[in-house]
């Protein structure tokens, strides 16, 4: 197992085209963890990860509220932490159009209906990634709030949804 | 265990409000599994479930191209199961916007490359709810299809997002 550093491999543990970013980087959002690691350390995991098994999806029964929930978080986080660092106006005007058009075809509507307000009362601030990513992660503060579960400390926005806690910024 | 329909429960078995949609029907997407079932069938779990361990969000690592693919599918199709059954001009322009703005913002750039060039050759159908879970099952498979998954019956695309396998409708 080596640790030296991979120069720019282009296909991953798993088989698949590694993808990068535009500026050369390995995309963390577009390649699984495996090959996102190995792209980033030159690192193969000691034992390839057990294939999962195929799941029925004619067993699968429509998502609850939880699993909404969590699927929209992990969608918004993951949206700020690919968010230009200094977005144009447009990029700007469409982040916050889309988050009204999120609020509106929000599966549950009365949640929709909290975010709509906190919209309302908190103009998102999408001047950059990271006034975005804190805008964000204080919209979820207010919801873990009301559902009896712990806050997140924003400062730590990026550790959690884009760099991880070992790299800063890859 | 009582087997008869539960007459509009105000508390769930979770300790929660049951929440209703505006027809007077348990919301799904706004209930946890388990009080939607039972306000739907008055039946209790015979064992509540265990409660799960409170995770260690600082712990947590941002989400691969795997977990955001999934969270996405599981977001948009909630969207089309709670999407007007005949919805006005505004929500169906509205619904257009959306799609654009997610395909413009979705965080694995080649993936909302691939939506948005779906968008161009294959206008979203929006008239009704039935066709744009339809459109969004074909723009699913489509995906399915490139990543060497099986296709799903898109005839069945209400049982898998909206009603479940055992009611047509609730």
């Amino acid at each position: 197992m080596s640790t030296e550093k991979a120069s720019e491999p282009k296909v991953g543990v798993s088989g698949r085209k590694i993808v990068y970013d535009k500026d050369g980087k390995p995309c963390r959002t577009c390649n699984s963890l495996t090959d996102f690691q190995f792209a980033t350390t030159g690192i193969k995991p000691a034992k390839a990860a057990a294939k999962k098994p195929v799941k029925d999806a004619y067993k699968d029964i429509p998502p609850d509220v939880e699993v909404i929930g969590k699927s929209s978080w992990t969608l918004l986080h993951s949206i700020a932490a690919t968010y230009p660092e200094t977005p144009d106006n447009k990029q700007q005007l469409d982040l916050k159009q889309f988050l009204k058009l999120f609020g509106n075809f929000y599966p549950c509507w009365y949640c929709g209906d909290d975010f709509k307000e906190y919209l309302g009362k908190n103009e998102p601030k999408v001047d950059t990634q990271d006034a975005f990513g804190r805008w964000l992660c204080d919209a979820h503060n207010e919801v873990n709030v009301k559902l009896g579960k712990p806050k997140f400390d924003c400062n730590l926005w990026k550790q959690r949804w884009k760099d991880g806690w070992e790299e800063k910024s890859l």
